[in-house]
């Protein structure tokens, strides 16, 4: 299959479930909403090293959030034991503390929910507020008043949808990439958790050579190891290979955010080939296929 | 002391010991190096309760890199027992997999070094190189190849310098507490951790009704608490208090910071009065005097 | 009329006609449009002594753009008379010359059009190319090749929708004059031509004293001359007064980008009083009530 | 020569003199200062079309303005004629008109000298006060007060100051322009006037076909006319040229740009040969060797 001139290889992403909170981050300004999202959601990309996955998936209008403020929302990923503590940890250390912000549930309805403690910090000086029909609490701070919700929905959603986008050169191959995560910005229910949303060094599970590693290079991939392993999956003609790496609410959302992405990065001068990373069906029961979602 | 009609409070910073890596991250661009940067410094506001305290220290140009590229610098801050950990977690998920970084360390010379083998990744194919007169590790990875020091120097720094601005209304001190963290952005050896360099619920240690509580909020600095609590020092007029907290390499550098700050805030129009945090010496062995710095 | 507790003041903004183009920019990435699009829209805040008024109107996605690139329009405003060249020179000199854009008429179907004939760039090399159902002439330049319509529509709107953010200090009322301009940032059909979208020095028609001057300052809306003119419109405790100036496509665009930017303004602490500008009728026909779009 | 394995062509940048001011805007922040710098220093790219070049030199810090507040230095290049009325009409609609801004002469000292009298604007309200050593206005307008210099010196500098940037594909080469334009961005007493600092349609004067466009595409460096015309200067293999352009305060300051701008090009993997423009000393007097300033 070919896009824009650009081969869309015949094979599929593969994904796995993940837990997932959304947050809503109001503050005086979209500007301050962005800054603590953007701490909030640091060190954050993968969850083979970090406590969670994390990142932004959009920017809210003022009419789009609880208290009329403009805001953040962001989905934190993490397995059903850990995600509380992240969520709790990343609010109180990272948007209690942050100018301006208040602090929404961003999935309501929901089966399950998880309980978010933070008035503790108010040490008997908090009290409770009915904002935007949610229930608050108000915690007096050094900058004047808090304002949080304290219990979250949780959904179990999807992490590891995923394609690759492969350039004749890696400034294409790299505009590409950027190309993509920009397009997947404006999709809802998805977050792209890595730096600027494209991977350098994706990886394999496990090592050969190593044992003690959980994950090492995919060098299947790598395209100065294109001659050198048997079985490479590089091209040719290619010397640059990036990784988008999706996490999102449904199988849906990170379908609708694969194909925004990979539609973007075709329009990039020197981008070459598109395809996907998946292992068989050993890592996760979502199959996501390229082909079908263009 | 008045400083611009600000009234400077007499009293003093407190700050205590923490140990110091201090990382080089360079891209193909600058914007690509901030990337990784921010999250690479992302979630680590707070010791209290994140596993580090980090944050960008500089932007370096390429004639102040290793490599001759763009660059950035950051800080990573823990006890000496955790430092090694935070740095190569960091560096391997969220600066390794970040597009066309290189990474080199930035204290040579100093008596502790800390190892940070990521070469592991390689998984075999790595290789070891000279890069602008540092032994680096090379490794194979999807965009292309890796390079990476792996022995970084670590000191003993000093955290939780500090001061409050405080304003007339709120937006008046967030101005005047922007205005000080971008001031201090340009001095070499500090970082302030928290989002956007500002924190907006300054805390004690511990909590006077939740035992349980590590910190909880400082009640005397807290302006709607003011007719509440016996001895707040909220003065009268203030209606928001902004602390900036700045961890550096040495006490130079960060009474620096402190009085750049705090003659930037100064300059805003309706902040009224500057402070800073101790614990009467309890908390630790630096005393920096806001009189004395300015 | 209250909202949020700031005083609406019982009066209308005065608006009148302007001639107005449409250009959709797009690029690679949506960071290189909007390179272009804010160079492109430069010098141009007011009509009083810039040689048009422009903004940027939107960011654009991928799929909203006749070449499936990511895009800004903007919007480009003056009399019917210099429009044309305003929007030659512009495209000319900011667009053409910015790194892999293209360029678009963003008012199809309109009675009115202005040629805008880049071609003769090409010195003999350009050729005509449909792209996206548009005709349109492709220029080889030193990057490769420009992509670019030759005919725009223009419409009669309206310029000068206006109202005022007044503070009890000034950081109050200028992060409220802030709030708004992003609340106004997306609103379609308008653009606000000021740096950042906000006035610091609202004028009034001409001058007492210097009669050569077009213009001058508004005396009456001046804090600090409050006790010092007769007939002060600064209300009792009032120390900023910031406008926020809209042009747009018709007067219900500019009446919504008034309503979302005086309901974000009121939201920001310290925010008093919203009023608007108008010259009793003798500057233009459009009458934007200020308590009837709320 | 070759420099990083980047051919450097044997040919020299050819300049021309043009009058330059320099003014120092300040603002509360360095974000408001750079909105008011980005504003009045916009539709300037090239005197072919636009009123002026103008473009930001460099960000200030507190301690290198004249009242102690964060600040971005501006440079207006112009004909002597035509410079003052560029200076008046730019600094009145978008620095006068911009949140906190206040405005001083960045060359002092110098044999010649231009007015540039705001105060009229304050309609006899206007009064003179000395700040950081310096003679101002004061005018009141609505957000309180302005402050300004209304004399400023202006020296002869250089125009044209260039360099070409040819890489293997498009993205490469845009990649290369961007490291350039950052690296030049350090360098003080040059501006790069066009969008982003790149051109991507570098033009010869005049045109063969079309006899009254003064300048029209340089079809010797289009990569896509390399086997259309007798004498194309594209190397074989490059498929996209940029041209970076600088203007500076002297000589030396524009050669100094150009070197650290190669030298960050070069950098970039798909950059190939860097040459310069000059028409045979037909344009100019000044003349900077490549293989000299490197």
């Amino acid at each position: 299959m070919q896009l824009n001139g650009v081969t869309i290889d015949d094979t599929y992403a593969e994904a796995f479930p993940t837990w997932i909170a959304r947050v809503i981050i109001t503050a005086v300004t979209e500007e301050w909403a962005k800054k603590a999202a953007t701490e909030a959601t640091g060190f954050a990309t993968s969850a083979i090293g970090c406590p969670c996955e994390a990142g932004i998936e959009s920017v809210l209008l003022p009419e789009e959030t609880p208290d009329g403020r403009p805001g953040v929302s962001i989905l934190i990923c993490a397995s059903k034991k850990k995600l509380k503590e992240q969520v709790v940890e990343r609010l109180a250390e990272c948007v209690l503390t942050s100018p301006t912000t208040a602090v929404f549930n961003g999935l309501t309805g929901t089966e399950e929910k998880i309980p978010v403690k933070l008035h503790f910090f108010g040490d008997g000086y908090e009290y409770q507020k009915e904002v935007g029909g949610r229930k608050c609490w108000v915690i007096p701070i050094m900058e004047g008043e808090y304002i949080g919700e304290e219990e979250f929905g949780i959904v179990k959603g999807v992490a590891g949808g995923n394609f690759f986008v492969m350039g004749e050169n890696q400034m294409a191959a790299l505009m590409g990439a950027q190309a993509a995560s920009d397009a997947i910005a404006s999709v809802k229910g998805v977050i792209t958790s890595f730096p600027g949303g494209v991977v350098a060094s994706g990886s394999k599970v496990g090592s050969n050579k190593y044992k003690f590693m959980p994950a090492s290079t995919n060098e299947k991939y790598c395209p100065t190891l294109r001659e050198k392993v048997p079985d490479s999956k590089v091209p040719a003609g290619i010397t640059a290979v990036y990784e988008i790496v999706i996490d999102g609410l449904d199988e849906k959302a990170v379908s609708e955010a694969m194909a925004k992405g990979i539609k973007a990065a075709v329009k990039v001068p020197g981008v070459k080939f598109i395809s996907a990373g998946n292992f068989g069906g050993s890592l996760g029961p979502f199959r996501i296929d390229l082909h079908k979602i263009l």
